[in-house]
C-alpha cells in the first residue's frame, strides 16, 4: 500500500509501459530504434557558449533576476519572427507565451481546459506524452482516424458531431509522432475551418516542421486560422537543444492571458538564461544553415533505414516514407501484439516502441515506431537485419 | 463572456488582487516596499558566466541533450551536500528531485495530493503564491494560528483533530513570508512529531534560511523527521539567481517516485544549463562568502528600516524584528482594511502589500508586509517618512 494518500492525478503503479520499454532497450548490446533524441553530435556547443557569454555580458542582471511569466520580451519577438518566416503565421506580442518546452503547453492546456471527464480529441495514433498530460487532468480521450495524409477532416467533423462537448483537438500535422506523416495544405485549411465552425480549440504541435529533408514546406494550420481558435506550439528542442527545455505558444490573447495565470502559478516563468542565450544565438548565427545540417543528416539516416528495410524486412511489411522529422511507422501484417513482438526482438538484441500505447481508441494491430535521428549510420544496417529476422519469425 | 470554455482551475477575472497592487506600485514616483526581489547588485554575473563556460566546455553535449526528469546527477549530489551542511538533513540520491524553482514543488505537490475539495493546512498568514497553487487544484485551505515564534504546535494538533483528513501542511519556518518570523528548534521538533503521529505530510519551504544577519541558525524541521513525512523544499533563487528558476525537494523515496512522474509529464525535466552552471559555480566559488555579502547588505537595510520606523511611525504601530530574510510585518492598530490604506498610501507615493490576502482564514486586521532586500538605502528613510504620514492619518 502506498505510504501517502495521492490524488487521482498520480498514475497507478505499473502503467508506465513505455518507460519500462525504454529501460529494457538501454542495454548497450541492444541496437535500439526506440529512443526519440536529436543527434547530439550536431549540438552547436561552442556557438551556444559564445551566445550565452553575450547574454551575461549585455544583460547579466536581467538574466539573473525574476522575469516576466510570459517570457523575456526579446524572446517573444524572436518567436514572432520565426512563426512569420517559417509558417506564415502573423501575430503580435499579446499572442505569445514562452514555456519550458512544448511539453509544458500540453500540461497547462489540459489544466486550463479539462474538467474531469471532459472529452479531448487526438489523432489516432498520437504522441504518448500528450496522452499522459491530458489524462492527468481526467480527460476522456477520443481518437480521430488518420490515413497516409494524417488527420482526416471529414472524420474530424463526424467526431465533432458525436462529441460537440469536446474541449480541444491535439494534432501534429507535420512529420507526425509516431507516424512521420504530413497533412497537405488543403486538409490544414479544412481543420481551421472546422475549428471556427464548431468553436473548437485546436492545439497544433510543430516540433519537427523545420527538419525537412525532402518535398515542399506546408504552412501551419494556424496560418489558415481566422477565428483565433488555433493554438500554435513550437519548440527549440529539435533544432537547437532539448536540454534547454524552451518552447512557446502563439494563441488568441484571451487564451494567452488565462494560460499565463497558470504559468505564473506553475513556476513563475521560464528561466531567463536559456531565453537570452537563444536570442543571442539567433543574432550571432545563421540558424537556417544549422538546421539544414540536421535535416541533411537525418535525411541520410532515413535513406539508410529505407535501404535496410527493403533489404531485410519480410514481404508484406510496409512503412511510412517521412519527408522530415525523426520517426517512421512500420506495419507488420498478422502480428496482433507488438508488445509481445518487442520481447522477442530483445532476444535478437534490437528494440523499437510498440504501436499500441500510441492509440487513444482501440489500437490498430501490428504497428511499431522506429527512430532514425539518433541512430549511428553503422548501426542502422545491422539493427534492421536483426529486426527483419525477428519480424520474419513473428509473421510465420 | 469568455471566448473559450475554461476548466475550474483557471482563476476568475479580477481575483488577482496582489497583481493589481504590484502594478499600481510600479509607478517610478512611488517608493515601493511591495516587491519581493533579491538585490540585483549582488548577482555574481561574472563568476556565473565563468561557471557556465565550464559547463559547456566540460559537459557541452550533456547540457544540450534531454536529461533525467529528476535532474542532473551532479546537481542532486550538490543538493545533498547543501542540506547536510546547512540544515543537518541526511539523505540519499533517491530522496532528491530538481525543479523549476520551489514554486514548481508547490504546483506539483498540489497536483500529486489534492482532490477537490481536500483540506490543506497553512500558516495564517502564509505565502500568497502557495495559496494560488493549492487553490488551483481545488484545495480547501485551513489556517493554523501563529504567534511571534511562528506556527504554534498545540494549535496544529487541535487543527489536525478537527481536520484528520488534511492532505498536508505547508510551513515556512525560517524568516517566514510575510512575517519574517522564525520557529525555534523545540517547535520544529514538535511539528516533526505531530507529522508522524497523525501521518501528516509536511512541506517545509526554506527559501530564506541562508540569509541570516542576526541570531543563531536553527536546523530544519526535516532534520527531526524520523517518519519520512516531511518534504524539505529549497531554492537557489535568494542566494544565487531567481532568474534561473532552480529549486529542489528532499523527501521520502515513494513520494519522490510519484512526484517525478508528474514532473516528467509537466515539462520532462528541469533545463540542464542552469543545473550545470550552478554545479560549476559551487566548484569554483566560495558560496558561503557570497551569501554572507547578501546577508550583510540585507542586515544593513533592515537596520535602516527599524531606525526609520522608530522615527516616523505613530505610537502603537508595531513590527516584527526578523533575524534574516527579506520581509517584515507591520501591525497598525485601529485599521481594519489595509487594502483601503494602500490606496491612501499611493497618494503619498509609497506602497506595501496589504495583509488581508496572506490569510487562509479570517484575516487579522491591520497588517502590512514591507520588503527591504531590494530597497536602496537612500529610499528607505524617505519611504518610511511617507508611510508614517499615511499611517498617522489612517489611525486618527
Amino acid at each position: 500500500m502506498a505510504k501517502f494518500n495521492y490524488s487521482k492525478r498520480v498514475p497507478a503503479d505499473g502503467t508506465d509501459a513505455v518507460g519500462a520499454i525504454l529501460k529494457a532497450a538501454a542495454d548497450p548490446s541492444i541496437i535500439s530504434f526506440a529512443g526519440g533524441l536529436p543527434a547530439p553530435e550536431l549540438f552547436p556547443v561552442e556557438a551556444m557558449k559564445k551566445a550565452t557569454d553575450a547574454a551575461y555580458d549585455e544583460h547579466g542582471r536581467e538574466v539573473m533576476q525574476y522575469g516576466a511569466a510570459r517570457g523575456v520580451k526579446e524572446m517573444r519577438e524572436l518567436v514572432l519572427q520565426i512563426v512569420k518566416d517559417h509558417e506564415n503565421v502573423v501575430a503580435n506580442d499579446e499572442n505569445v507565451v514562452v514555456t519550458n518546452g512544448s511539453e509544458q503547453v500540453l500540461e497547462l492546456a489540459a489544466k486550463a481546459l479539462v474538467n474531469e471527464v471532459d472529452t479531448v480529441l487526438v489523432e489516432d495514433p498520437t504522441y504518448l506524452c500528450a496522452v499522459d498530460a491530458f489524462k492527468s487532468y481526467g480527460a476522456n480521450l477520443v481518437g480521430v482516424p488518420t490515413d497516409e495524409d494524417g488527420l482526416i477532416p471529414s472524420e474530424l467533423e463526424k467526431t465533432l458531431q458525436a462529441h460537440p462537448e469536446a474541449k480541444f483537438l491535439y494534432v501534429i500535422p507535420t512529420f507526425q509522432n509516431p507516424t512521420g506523416r504530413t497533412m497537405p495544405a488543403e486538409r490544414r485549411q479544412q481543420v481551421a475551418e472546422l475549428a471556427a465552425k464548431y468553436n473548437l480549440l485546436v492545439f497544433e504541435d510543430n516540433p519537427y516542421g523545420d527538419i525537412r529533408f525532402e518535398g515542399e514546406h506546408v504552412d501551419a494550420i494556424k496560418s489558415y486560422d481566422k477565428s483565433g481558435n488555433v493554438v500554435y506550439m513550437g519548440t527549440f528542442s529539435k533544432i537547437l537543444s532539448p536540454g534547454f527545455r524552451l518552447g512557446y505558444l502563439v494563441a488568441d490573447p484571451e487564451f494567452v492571458q488565462k494560460f499565463t495565470l497558470l504559468k505564473q502559478t506553475a513556476d513563475l516563468g521560464t528561466n531567463n538564461l536559456v531565453q537570452w542565450a537563444t536570442v543571442k544565438f539567433y543574432e550571432q548565427n545563421n540558424v537556417d544553415e544549422h538546421v539544414k545540417k540536421i535535416s541533411d543528416l537525418y535525411g541520410q539516416r532515413k535513406a539508410l533505414m529505407e535501404a535496410g528495410m527493403k533489404k531485410y524486412f519480410p514481404a508484406g511489411v510496409t512503412y511510412t516514407h517521412p519527408e522530415g522529422g525523426m520517426f517512421l511507422w512500420v506495419t507488420v501484417p498478422g502480428v496482433d501484439d507488438t508488445t509481445e513482438l518487442f520481447k522477442q526482438c530483445l532476444e535478437e538484441k534490437v528494440a523499437f516502441v510498440p504501436g499500441e500505447p500510441f492509440y487513444a481508441g482501440q489500437p490498430e494491430p501490428g504497428h511499431l515506431r522506429l527512430n532514425y535521428s539518433n541512430m549511428a549510420e553503422d548501426q542502422i544496417d545491422e539493427g534492421l537485419k536483426r529486426l527483419g529476422k525477428a519480424l520474419a519469425n513473428a509473421i510465420k
